[in-house]
């Protein structure tokens, strides 16, 4: 009924997360319903993407520059590195402006069942930097599931096992507790213990 | 933080209906993380739709071939017109496989809250196609809306003023009632009422 490039180019859509072929179909006919506005600005998007964003050498997040701009800006305390699952995290740390260090994307977790290994995330990069003399800290920004946290211990040991006596490293993970905003009958009661015993003066 | 081109495309995404800017953003990094699997497929399928679709100018429905596939098609039915508010109804009525006629977009609904009046419509063609003599019924496959109503009422009253002695046309509307594989408990009184009062021998 639709021509084949129709459904293919709904089918491309219906790959994309959070659509599904309903939402892919009707967002198809917005596209062809507005050539020039739409579709035509974001296949250019896309073709700039894919020609000019490349995965930064050093930290793994995506930029048009090499190092990207985050590795390369001077302003940014090289003593300190965050490291994330994947970028979307580093893209969700840099919207709170709350951090101004260096990052790692590990670019996953260690997952027994999906046999995610470590040598499947971007580890010996980490090491390497993590030895420089400048660095002092490693922030642990993993998720709060046990894969998160399996894979922050399984780093963690790694970082104390390449100390040397010279250079000693501080290891941090993020301070669980009640989300800002948040209402403590919501709260599942893992969090809320975790909120309690790290509890702090007012 | 993401440099402007992940910015932009994030925007372009999330201007789809059905994705926000938070989908918006899993959709980009998905892209990003798969260049040459997702992300150039689907600009080149966006160029080929961009490049090849166009409206058909007899029924309103996309297609690279014009008139289109199903206006050229032989095999279909002349002798019944199928007028749909948009390319998307079009779209669901075929998979269905139970129609063989003839169809055409209205490209929108009467409202007189948006201030859509009959000349924003694909009327006057649809008027000119209903007045060929081989053409014997009008089916308004309108939503059950107050806006789909009126519509189709205002249509019925103009093919049925154009008509001629040498030439009458049924117009009907698509069947009210029980969805199939629909609960009643969960239909709406007037579904109900409807499907009740069209019941029928079994």
């Amino acid at each position: 009924m639709a021509g084949p490039e129709i459904e293919h180019l709904m089918q491309m859509l219906a790959r994309l997360p959070g659509l599904g072929p309903r939402s892919a179909r009707r967002a198809a006919l917005y596209l062809i319903k507005r050539r020039e506005s739409a579709l035509e600005p974001l296949a250019a998007a896309l073709a700039q993407v894919a020609e000019r964003v490349r995965p930064c050498p050093q930290c793994g997040n995506f930029d048009t520059a090499s190092p990207c701009s985050l590795c390369a800006d001077p302003r940014r305390d090289d003593g300190v590195i965050c490291v994330v699952e994947d970028v979307d995290d580093l893209w969700a740390l840099e919207r709170t402006r709350a951090f101004s260090g260096r990052y790692h994307v590990l670019g996953g977790l260690l997952s027994a069942l999906d046999g995610i290994g470590p040598e499947d995330l971007h580890l010996p990069r980490l090491l390497e930097r993590a030895g420089q003399p400048v660095v002092q800290e490693i922030i642990l920004a993993l998720p709060a599931t046990i894969e998160g946290q399996t894979t922050a211990h399984y780093i963690a040991d790694r970082l104390k096992a390449a100390e040397t006596p010279d250079h000693s490293l501080r290891v941090s993970g993020l301070a669980h507790g009640v989300p800002v905003g948040g209402e403590l009958d919501y709260l599942d009661d893992g969090t809320l213990s975790q909120a309690l015993r790290a509890r702090r003066p007012v």
